[in-house]
């Protein structure tokens, strides 16, 4: 399992990031010099994942603290680098009084710090023998170490209880194919990778006992954010009687946003999809709540109706 | 719009296929002198859809016949090319009686007529202004001309009716964003390439209004299998109260398979998912006839409960 500064880190004079794009094929670090250049790093996806993205962010300001760079410009830019991820602009509003390496590091431990706590909360929802399936890359690499429902997979195997784990590739970017199948290989747990559009018939076939995925903006309802291709799994899951899990930090819930409807949703250049004919490429899509079987956070186990326990989730925090 | 000896021929010494894996990059024919060479082509996907797969079998073996070659091996080696698709055995039972050109070339001229026919059908049920879903490759490639879902969403603009197409790409062989795409743009269609992932934000958006798909084996009871991710399509078409429509030639119907649970699927190497990590590489899924809304071949529109509408439209053949 990777180290968390192995993932990311600040140094003196610069952010360093694994370069999440190039895995698993080459492990090279990028660094960043300045916020514009952190900036730069979340947007092309050089670092991904919500809470990794916050903690990336927290590390530029700090940095551009560090290098007496304008904090204003500074903000706004790392705020701009990716519009649906809630923990961007939370990792920054928590630095906002206290832009100092000190405090960045403290995010950074604090979110590894929630992933142990939720993936212990999330494992107990799981049945000795559980084949899950999961979407994307909810592992250590997009929290800064361990992961959210990577990580409840990892606790749930410590513990004896996963038999398989089904990897959606997760097109187009392949973070399932690349980033999960690397993480789950790297920890010795079994784990067999499909195209996105095959969960449906293993779950017909009765292959999976529960879906597991991460979150980039937990509305105040509930509606969850992820990936594209979650809603599409909620969907199946529910046909199938299968529960849906959300695992995220309480640092991914946007009380400010009252549902799914009013989350940003990245479209990304359609030449990821094709390079030669037109295409649409929504980067997320929001799963409503009550396709939601249990959203768990550090904090615990969350049933919906979701609002008043998100609430009392962060007031808690 | 590809005229049919375009995409497959039988010429006097040599089957000519439309070498489909390289479009749209490429506009390249593979020569097949064998009866062995034309079933290496199918297998290895030169060509592919169930109808063209049934007729390119149909030229391979009338080219056994005018080579002089074991007509048993022949037969064998054809029938073992590609397992799921049923027209491919159905063709080489049709030629049982009579393996001359004549006859080869008179199955696809019957094919691309049922195309035509069921294209009307289908066309009939799609209200102004639709914007239709498919997934993979119904067209003229995967039919010998003209296309079976295509054919319909084909038939539909001519009328007026069509909006505009969402192709699925339709991992991991990318049929919907290389060979439908090509198809449309080559037909002046509207149309937007997706992830697979994306369709069901699409259908909770309210921008498709109906699915079509092709088939590659229709059970007599309407269970179809067709390409992975077709099933994902109809749970969520049926989540979404939006009609799925599988269009197919009635040599897609195998009476002799009461059931989807009796339809052999085929696995294709697991290096189409992925090169580096273990994956499982289904080809095909099997929708359940319950949540297919009308199946239309060249006989007209079928509705559940399916059995004996089938049965009649293979007895008027």
């Amino acid at each position: 399992m990777l180290e968390p500064e192995q993932i990311l880190r600040l140094e003196d004079d610069r952010v360093v990031l694994l370069d999440q794009r190039r895995l698993p094929t080459e492990v090279v670090e990028v660094e960043c010099r300045t916020a514009a250049q952190v900036a730069d790093a979340i947007r092309t996806m050089v670092v991904r994942g919500a809470p990794a993205i916050g903690i990336a962010a927290a590390y530029g300001y700090a940095l551009a603290g560090a290098n007496g760079e304008d904090l204003a410009e500074a903000e706004r830019v790392l705020r701009a680098s990716r519009p649906t991820a809630v923990n961007l602009g939370w990792a920054l509003d928590e630095l906002a009084s206290d832009p100092s390496a000190t405090r960045a590091r403290g995010i950074h431990r604090d979110e590894v710090a929630r992933c142990r706590a939720m993936a212990a909360h999330a494992a107990s929802l799981l049945g000795p023998g559980t084949r899950a399936l999961t979407h994307c890359n909810a592992g250590g690499l997009a929290t800064g170490g361990y992961g959210s429902a990577v990580g409840a997979l990892l606790s749930a195997w410590e513990q004896g209880f996963l038999a398989h784990v089904w990897v959606d590739e997760t097109r187009p970017l392949l973070q399932g194919a690349r980033l999960t199948a690397w993480e789950l290989e790297t920890a010795a747990i079994p784990y067999t990778v499909i195209a996105d559009s095959a969960a449906a018939s293993l779950m017909a076939s009765g292959e999976v006992d529960a879906v597991l995925t991460g979150a980039d903006r937990i509305a105040a309802n509930g509606d969850t954010a992820n990936k594209i291709g979650t809603y599409s799994l909620a969907v199946l899951a529910r046909h199938h009687d299968l529960p849906f899990y959300v695992v995220a930090p309480s640092s991914t819930v946007d009380h400010r946003t009252a549902r799914g409807d009013d989350i940003p949703i990245e479209h990304r250049e359609p030449s990821e999809i094709s390079d030669r004919f037109p295409a649409r490429n929504p980067a997320f899509d929001v799963t409503p709540g009550e396709l939601i079987t249990a959203i768990v956070t550090e904090h615990g186990v969350h049933h919906a109706p979701y609002g008043e326990s998100l609430a009392r989730a962060t007031v808690r925090a």
